[in-house]
């Protein structure tokens, strides 16, 4: 039986993003939009909407998988500026945006959100782009 | 002399908020718009955009300021969701946003940025709510 209590990724979160890894306490996500380079960690806690309410260890862990991701950012992308948010206006449960950004690039300076639609990857870049990530972030 | 490698607020961020707090990393800073209950910690660290350009002593400082600082807002505003974000792409002088959001307040479900214009306090409004943030801060 399927344990109530139990972490499950939020529904929207599953739709919009495709799993490029699992770490010690996030999941790592992919936005398919390909506008952008963007990255989601989702602590696998339940029932969190923000920071403050993970366990003081968890906080750290957190700290620690957004450097690890961010640094891997800079190193595969070079961005001009990333973009390290947690916001959850719309979907609550604990969700914490690694965007990378570009002058120029579909929104610059605005923030991404609510700017135009998504522009999903076709199969190919979306491949290609989950694989690229995946051995950048084992590298670090 | 003035030490050149000395920390210097960035001169925009100066302008647009009112220090509230010195803190043993950041300055603890309110934005003067008062659309919404947002406060800015800026790491007293020169050349710094991002997070993870800190020292990772600085950045677990950093975590447990903003933790600090999150859980007074939450007691002091009991707010629907906070938005926890660094961003840079106007400033690139690293500073986070923590910003207390409501259902049906100025920009909600969007994020803040660029919606709008800020609506400055009036001076008594000011004097009071730096003077509520400070005691609430001094609590935690």
């Amino acid at each position: 039986m399927d344990d109530p209590y139990a972490f499950r990724l939020d529904p929207q979160l599953e739709k919009d993003t495709v799993n490029i890894a699992d770490w010690h306490l996030c999941e790592v996500r992919l936005m398919n939009d390909s506008r952008y380079p963007w990255l989601i960690l989702i602590p696998k806690v339940p029932d969190i909407a923000e920071i403050h309410e993970l366990a003081e260890e968890q906080q750290h862990l957190l700290l620690g998988e957004s450097v690890r991701l961010s640094k891997a950012l800079d190193q595969l992308f070079a961005p001009h500026k990333l973009n390290v948010a947690a916001l959850g206006n719309m979907v609550r449960q604990l969700h914490v945006h690694h965007i990378v950004r570009f002058e120029g690039d579909a929104s610059f300076p605005q923030p991404v959100w609510g700017v135009g639609d998504a522009v999903p990857y076709d199969a190919d870049a979306l491949r290609e782009t989950v694989k690229g990530l995946q051995i950048a972030l084992d590298l670090l």
